[in-house]
């Protein structure tokens, strides 16, 4: 007999070697139907994988996200599967699962199109209709290489070569085999919904020196209603990309001649940056923050001394020589904090000191990952520095995920999902700084979190050498998560520059650094409103909020009055007075996403009105100039 | 006999070889006693010049720019001259006029000390009783190296070889002889009002591997209340040396370790510039201009295109490698400008233009010439690029005049010495750009100088190859000059981008680019701004506008409301509730220089007073909050 201890506690006795799969059904039918996996003392293991002691279990079902990607790594091994039996020949690179699906990397002569991704979707079809078993085989590595060699496999001979232990896992259905470290559903049938969504090239490994092979993305669902729902969004999203609403409303550019991944803003995109910058800024002022602004480049040593030139060096640019020293461009803002905090001698009276900074800094990304405004070289992080005392960590937090989350909402954003990443168990050596230090603020930020009464996942193992942080992943419209703001405790850059402050005590005392930011980076917040919003932007950051039409020549002077008479109130608005029909300049306003579109013919001007077009209501019908103005006024204040 | 044409046309004739000196006279006995040298063809001489034939002839008086220069040449050459009295085997260096004075370098064993600067004033004075003659004695090449080598001048020897000319001049008085282009005043009994002020060090020729000289500094004038008036003005220089008060006021800082020339800005300097560069947006927001973001670092091909790496490469730093292409820090912003121009086809309809940008450049300089925020190595430039038709330029410039005349005086700055820089005669081929668009734009520009009714002076043949310009230096309050706004127009980027607008004809047509910054940088600026007011900051751009002072412990409370009222008025508002007596409080707040000092005991508490103590005004009395909010609300909004 063997005892299994289910996640609740409970201890249960079984007959030696009965398989996970029986033991979920055992537990209830329904459990024995969604499982597909399982964690046995923390090893993922198959449904059929029999218990030989006693363990602790944990059954990975349909409703969980490891459910999703078991589902979606046995889809991309079918596909290997049905591109194998098309293809015969084609040499096999990795085939891992991804965000929202799978992809798998072909060497293949054949040079894939659209028709034949229908093709091998037919082929996975047959596949899943024949129900074949999917067989776990343990070999030793030296037999799995002349296993690979032989079945002409030279990546995956090369991937062996690189695993360092004595033995390999391979799964197989029937005459498919491949490398693989599971785990998977038992049989080919269980997938119902999968779609296979592109084909692009891919470096061997990454490295664009390695042979370029094909990879085919696709994903899978455990229902039809949810592939259905995500290819929808996926339909959505293309509608949403900012890289092409960008261009459409003349927002920013990216430039082969200026360099890849740096943004240029544009008139429009600039004036929405500048309303979002000015309303960070107030808001920190409001909240007890200063600002600082710091050079963009400083010599190297600075960065030697902060550790960064070590574990961050190949995210950083070459060095610049001037007059002998080697200068870099800034990847962090954080040492120039610390160096002007470090210009007085502070006592814990002056603590918290509380510096933000809009400050630009450059990492090198490989090319290949820049995409748009999410993912570019030089960026500008909403940043701050906090300088504090061990016993005001707590509140500190605190404060800073209220500022985050209005900063959020302020923007639409309700939905988050937050980590808290703390130490592994067992793994002190790992981590920089006294534990008691490390205890004391892994409490502070849970504690924090917990007034907030947000909901969020600890990650045991998570936190950085230098401190544990929590990271908040925003929602959009579209149900997408995306990278927001973060709060990193740090115990190494105090240690490093030794910046401290004096105790009521008398005596120096090290003192605690929070970095955080509250959106992330310019580039990335407004690449993720522009999708967010899909280029319909509340009235109060719409780079135009008005534009005015004139039916005939006649209302020139009226619409020019009228746009002078609105911009002393601060707004945004444009004229369009030239001579096309008003269809025209009603299509061209739509078009351009203006929040008011303002028709004046020779009955508004008469009797002093506007006639309101809304991209939310449409015609709004005429009102008198006051009421309009009173109208935006208040959609502005209130952020609508 | 001769014809002397004199500037104001008249024309005179005399016997031949009669000197200036004498036709100074002639013209007028005033004349005669301030004459110093004059140009004779253009040519500087001499007053003992003889002339020979017909000659065109502008005097040079005590009155001028010019005489100043030669007054303080000559009493450099008393000083070495002294210096060799005193110092025999002394080595000279080079010993030029410069601004409110001269220098020389001496390359000497003994140190000058501040008693040795006496020493040398007295024996100057004692060379000026003397009123030795100057003579000039002009020399062959060769002959001139063989003079200083046997004189032990190995610094003349050097510079003497490096004179193109086959003559060489020289001027004697008595026992000492200088090289010396000239020219001088008649005898050294002619300085009446001179002083050194100062010793330091200085490479020869300005290079950090050639030998160490010891440089003198001084000035000289023709009347004591002239010296007395511009030692003072020194005086007071130096109480407002914004480095000292940049510190006192903990304001910004400089780090070795960040790099010599990079600015960091603390929280108050920082809250300074954000205010400044948020009145700088609002008001070109207002003006029609939209603003623009670029990035710092861009391909170096852009800088060659814009052709900054061929005419400017020597204050660019050194190329970054990035995927095998070089980048570069920018040291301009407008190529960036340029870049998002051509984006689009713009049409007549669409221009001008106005693009602003806060752009913060690289440009390297020499260690030696950094000066605190006034020179540095990062700045950033209130900038702004208006693309535009030739048509549109006079009134674009007439504009950005406005523009620059509204920002100055918001800061105070009424006063101003602008410049029209024009091309010289006869040099068409030094210019890019045709010869009746530069006409027009030379005009354009006169033109909306005049129109604005402000004095200026035209400098002929000082506009750079690419476009003539206007340059504003401002007075401060202690009446120094400062580099301000420029306006400069140019033809050059638009012809290497090809940049273009589609005319009413339908055809392209080159764009008129208009640089301009209307403060200059804001380092530079805040940097005069701090100099110009001595720290004391106008109530609108402080950047702690108020301080609250308890007497006791009991007032705390009220002390902390008070805070928070003035806090929710958006004023910049500090608490001094610590325990020090109020006498102390007040000398603290005093030193920090903060406008309002508002002290609150028993009295203030109960009646809800506040006892104002204002930095202008001293004690002002106990106001009811409310007023004292409405005094302070009318003084920011008036920019007082």
């Amino acid at each position: 007999m063997v005892k299994v201890t289910l996640p609740d506690g409970t201890k249960k006795d079984f007959e030696d070697n009965i398989t996970i799969g029986e033991v979920a059904s055992n537990i209830n039918s329904k459990m024995g139907g969604i499982a597909l996996a399982a964690r046995a003392d923390g090893v993922l293991v198959d449904l059929n994988y029999p218990i030989k002691d006693d363990i602790s279990l944990s059954v990975i079902t349909e409703e969980t996200q490891e459910g999703l990607e078991i589902i979606r790594h046995s889809t991309a091994h079918i596909m290997a599967q049905a591109v194998c039996r098309l293809f015969p020949g084609v040499k096999l690179g990795i085939g891992p699962t991804i965000e929202n699906g799978f992809y798998y990397d072909f060497d293949c002569p054949n040079h894939f199109t659209t028709e034949d991704l229908k093709k091998i979707e037919d082929e996975m079809l047959k596949i899943i209709k024949e129900d074949i078993r999917f067989e776990r085989t343990d070999m030793p590595r030296e037999l799995a290489v002349k296993e690979m060699e032989k079945s002409g496999q030279p990546y995956k001979v090369e991937l062996i070569r690189d695993i360092e232990d004595d033995t390999v896992s391979f799964y197989r259905q029937n005459e498919f085999i491949d490398l693989c470290r599971g785990p998977h559903i038992q049989k080919t049938g269980r997938v119902k919904s999968f779609k296979l969504l592109s084909v692009a090239g891919a470096y061997w490994r990454g490295k664009e020196t390695n042979s370029m092979l094909q990879r085919i993305y696709g994903t899978a669902f455990f229902t039809n209603e949810d592939l259905k729902k995500y290819l929808k969004m996926l339909e959505e999203a293309e509608k949403r990309d900012h890289r092409k609403i960008g261009k459409d409303l003349d927002l920013f550019s990216f430039h082969e001649d200026g360099g890849a991944g740096l943004a240029f803003w544009h008139p429009k995109g600039a004036r929405m940056r500048s309303i979002i910058e000015d309303f960070w800024r107030q808001e920190h002022f409001r909240r007890g923050y200063e600002i600082l602004y710091s050079p963009h480049i400083a010599k190297i040593n600075l960065w030697k001394t902060s550790g960064h030139w070590d574990f961050y060096r190949e995210s950083m640019y070459s060095p610049i020589d001037v007059d002998g020293h080697e200068y870099i461009l800034k990847p962090m803002n954080c040492p120039f904090a610390v160096l002007i905090y470090k210009t007085k001698l502070h006592s814990y009276r002056d603590l918290p000191l509380r510096w933000g900074e809009l400050g630009t800094v450059y990492r090198y990304e490989r090319s290949g990952v820049l995409h748009g405004l999410l993912r570019v070289r030089g960026f500008t992080q909403d940043d701050a520095h906090i300088f504090c005392t061990p016993d005001q960590l707590e509140q500190e937090i605190l404060e800073v995920i209220k500022l985050a989350q209005f900063m959020l909402s302020s923007f639409g954003f309700n939905e988050y999902e937050i980590e808290l990443s703390v130490r592994g168990k067992g793994e002190k050596e790992k981590y920089i700084g006294r534990d008691d230090v490390w205890d004391h603020a892994e409490d502070a930020l849970k504690i924090a979190l917990e007034k907030t009464g947000l909901h969020y996942t600890r990650m045991e193992g998570e936190a950085k050498f230098y401190g544990p942080a929590i990271d908040i992943k925003v929602k959009d419209a579209i149900g997408r998560g995306w990278q927001g703001p973060t709060i990193q405790v740090d115990f190494n850059l105090p240690e490093r520059f030794d910046v401290n402050y004096v105790g009521s005590d008398g005596y120096h005392h090290r003192v605690v650094m929070i970095h955080r930011t509250v959106m992330g980076a310019m580039e990335r917040f407004i690449g993720c409103l522009i999708e967010h919003f899909a280029g319909d932007f509340p009235l109060w950051i719409a780079p135009i909020q008005m534009r005015i039409l004139s039916i005939t020549d006649a209302q020139i002077d009226y619409a020019k009055k009228l746009q002078t008479e609105l911009l002393l109130k601060n707004f945004r608005v444009e004229c369009d007075i030239g001579n096309n029909k008003i269809g025209y300049k009603i299509r061209e306003g739509t078009l351009q996403k203006i929040p008011y579109l303002l028709i004046v013919g020779n009955k508004e001007m008469e009797e002093g009105l506007v006639a309101v077009r809304s991209r939310k209501n449409g015609d709004e019908g005429a009102l008198p100039v006051r009421d309009f103005i009173s109208k935006v006024e208040e959609e502005v204040r209130g952020k609508k």
